[in-house]
């Protein structure tokens, strides 16, 4: 049986047009002998090759010798725009939409309270934002903060509830297009459609699904968007984030963070303030130039790769995944909490048993890394751009080695 | 004329006990031939000569073979905290008071929000934020939201009549330790203790007087304090600012932007949230790892550094550069913003004519490298770290250079 499930892997690694594309990151060699199999890419991305000497050349060169000529010089100034632009093929977005900085938890605060003011608000009778009852838990956090701060509530929903809950006092709704637990995918087409039907402004969290699967953010014609570029990005530990506004909504955007770098004229230094067109109104302060370098040579690992390839890889190996442990874990042992579906799945599996904790350290000691979520859920996340078939298999095996070792919990 | 002030300099950097510190950057060799006299360290430090092995290192190891183990294993979770740590005895704060994060504008918003609802806000009847009327414009863009948001008006002073404006309508008040345009230094225990018999909480920014002065934040009882680490701290290009609360109003500290990185269990993943006790809840979102470790190792050229020694080494420089343009620039050419009085001045001499940016043109094509300032404001920053007296008298010269073969505009 594993000789049939390592001979299949062989041959998908052979067939693999995305396999070349391994060589652009800083890993060890692939499924052999100790090297490590890495399925937490979407926690942390893996490093790609080119980071290193380009980040060596921006501390030395740009900073160490140009030093402040590099906001103009160097480009340092309009890094964020360009780093965005970058970003946007990826999410479906045109140029001039998406902007780098700030964390994830930041832009949140700024696209929902965006996306309230947007709506009218309390004053036109839409005090509620709704946000998916499953979500990670700082957009919980931070969209009560935006509502607490806008005259607002939070409703927590249950995803599948979402159309039922949504209507005339819907100010925002916040969903995560991809469950960081779970690992299921939500239907961000029909999602955005309902809320439009009820006339409320919507905004996605990208963070597991972004560098994934394709998004489709213009097509859909959703508001805000927000993300990471960490985990499917590979842009490094802390890496800016990313605020999306839709081009038609962006002279409309209101933001509650209107920092200098979002001024029409910066180095003006007026005590008034006028805010930029486009997507620069989406900046606050002076960018981390540092993370935002290494984030933007991080992103030349995507020239010429065709997301919708990337998506199907992610499908094969997450279904050659649950074929390797449903042929090798004795029945019963784990439940799969991601959808089968397609349509509802993501880039990652998340299995569920009793003693997830200790399953992951044994795991991680036998060199397959994923997560340990709270309370019981293994993740698995597979990163197509460097995770191959055979990669897959040896996690399984190695997962059904450590099951059969590990003593069950209570 | 100019041999005498040349014979001075040499004496004064020949006495200079913080003259060894040079070696800690990457410099060129200091005031021959054509070596640069950098006196932009006011907008952006330049680089310790550490900083690039420890970056390589955090990058090829830490992120590229421990990857997401070093959260843990390499510290980055704790970065913020210890950084902020790091700070702290330069702006006169305990351990356990200072977190890093974010940037100056994101902790603005943070500590002015923060302020009002700690003066009790409009529910008492305080719905009045004072911002000193000669602020760096994303303070007063800043504090503007934050009092929209917190149903307040912002109220620009001058800061000479803040204690007129004081009262029980006070919410909070925001001022700037040094103006960033003229240099001059404001009366921190002065200003704090008016705003304290007014009860009224005061938020200090430090951007252009941690690292150059004492600052006594926890002496003077200020409650929160905001600064960013890219002048005087030398921790690179838009690196992560920090945010300070006084210990005993920590716990009474609610932020706007509780992120999950400020949740007192970050990793139990629940939907509500229980913020952290101390600096901690200052944090949002994941922090910039590469951006924060390049400034925790730039923060170690103050090993063993007193920051008394470095205002004595301050006040030196400045009045020399004064002395030195007062013997080389005609009477009448330029006329200078930064007060006389020591105890009215940071580190940087402002000096005005009409033609100012031309002038910084030419002096940077020469090798002196200060910065423009609109609409008639030369600045010339002092880094007591890496600035000699040699330097200091070089610069005047060359200004005066300047200003003869420059024809005057209009």
């Amino acid at each position: 049986m594993s000789e049939a499930l390592a001979a299949k892997a062989a041959r998908l690694d052979a067939e693999d047009e995305l396999a070349k594309l391994r060589d652009r990151f800083a890993l060890e060699t692939p499924s052999e002998g100790n090297a490590a199999v890495y399925l937490d890419g979407n926690s942390l991305g893996a490093l790609p090759r080119n980071v290193p000497e380009r980040l060596a050349e921006v501390v030395a060169h740009e900073w160490g010798r140009m030093r402040i000529r590099s906001w103009e010089e160097s480009g340092w100034w309009t890094a964020p725009e360009r780093v965005g632009d970058r970003i946007a093929p990826l999410i479906g977005a045109g140029p001039g939409r998406v902007v780098a900085g700030d964390s994830t938890s930041v832009n949140v605060f700024k696209a929902v309270v965006g996306a309230v003011r947007l709506s009218g608000g309390p004053e036109q009778d839409r005090d509620e934002v709704l946000v998916d009852a499953t979500t990670f838990p700082t957009d919980g956090y931070i969209a009560g903060s935006a509502a607490r701060m806008t005259g607002c509530r939070v409703r927590a929903v249950e995803p599948a509830a979402l159309g039922e809950a949504l209507g005339g006092r819907t100010a925002a709704v916040l969903v995560n297009h991809v469950d960081y637990r779970t690992g299921r995918l939500y239907d961000l087409p029909g999602i955005t459609a309902a809320a439009h039907a009820a006339g409320a402004p919507i905004v996605w969290d990208l963070c597991h699904s972004a560098g994934a699967l394709p998004v489709g953010l213009d097509e859909h014609r959703v508001e805000f968007a927000v993300g990471c570029t960490y985990k499917y990005l590979n842009g490094g530990p802390g890496a800016p984030a990313y605020l999306y506004v839709r081009e038609d909504v962006q002279p409309a955007f209101d933001s509650p963070l209107p920092g200098w770098n979002s001024h029409a004229d910066p180095f003006g230094m007026t005590s008034g303030y006028t805010p930029a067109d486009g997507a620069v109104r989406g900046r606050v302060g002076t960018p981390d130039i540092l993370s935002m370098l290494a984030l933007e040579a991080a992103l030349e690992v995507w020239d010429g790769v065709d997301i919708g390839a990337v998506r199907a890889k992610s499908l094969a190996l997450t279904d050659f995944f649950l074929e390797c442990v449903d042929a090798y874990v004795p029945g019963g042992r784990l439940s799969c909490a991601t959808p089968a579906a397609h349509a509802e799945r993501g880039s990652q599996i998340a299995l569920r048993c009793d003693d997830a904790g200790e399953v992951m350290r044994g795991l991680v000691a036998r060199g397959v890394v994923g997560d340990f979520r709270p309370p019981d859920v293994l993740r698995f996340g597979f990163t197509p751009l460097y995770t191959g078939f055979a990669d897959t298999e040896r996690a399984a095996r190695v997962l059904a080695d450590v099951l059969a070792g590990v003593p069950v919990a209570r």
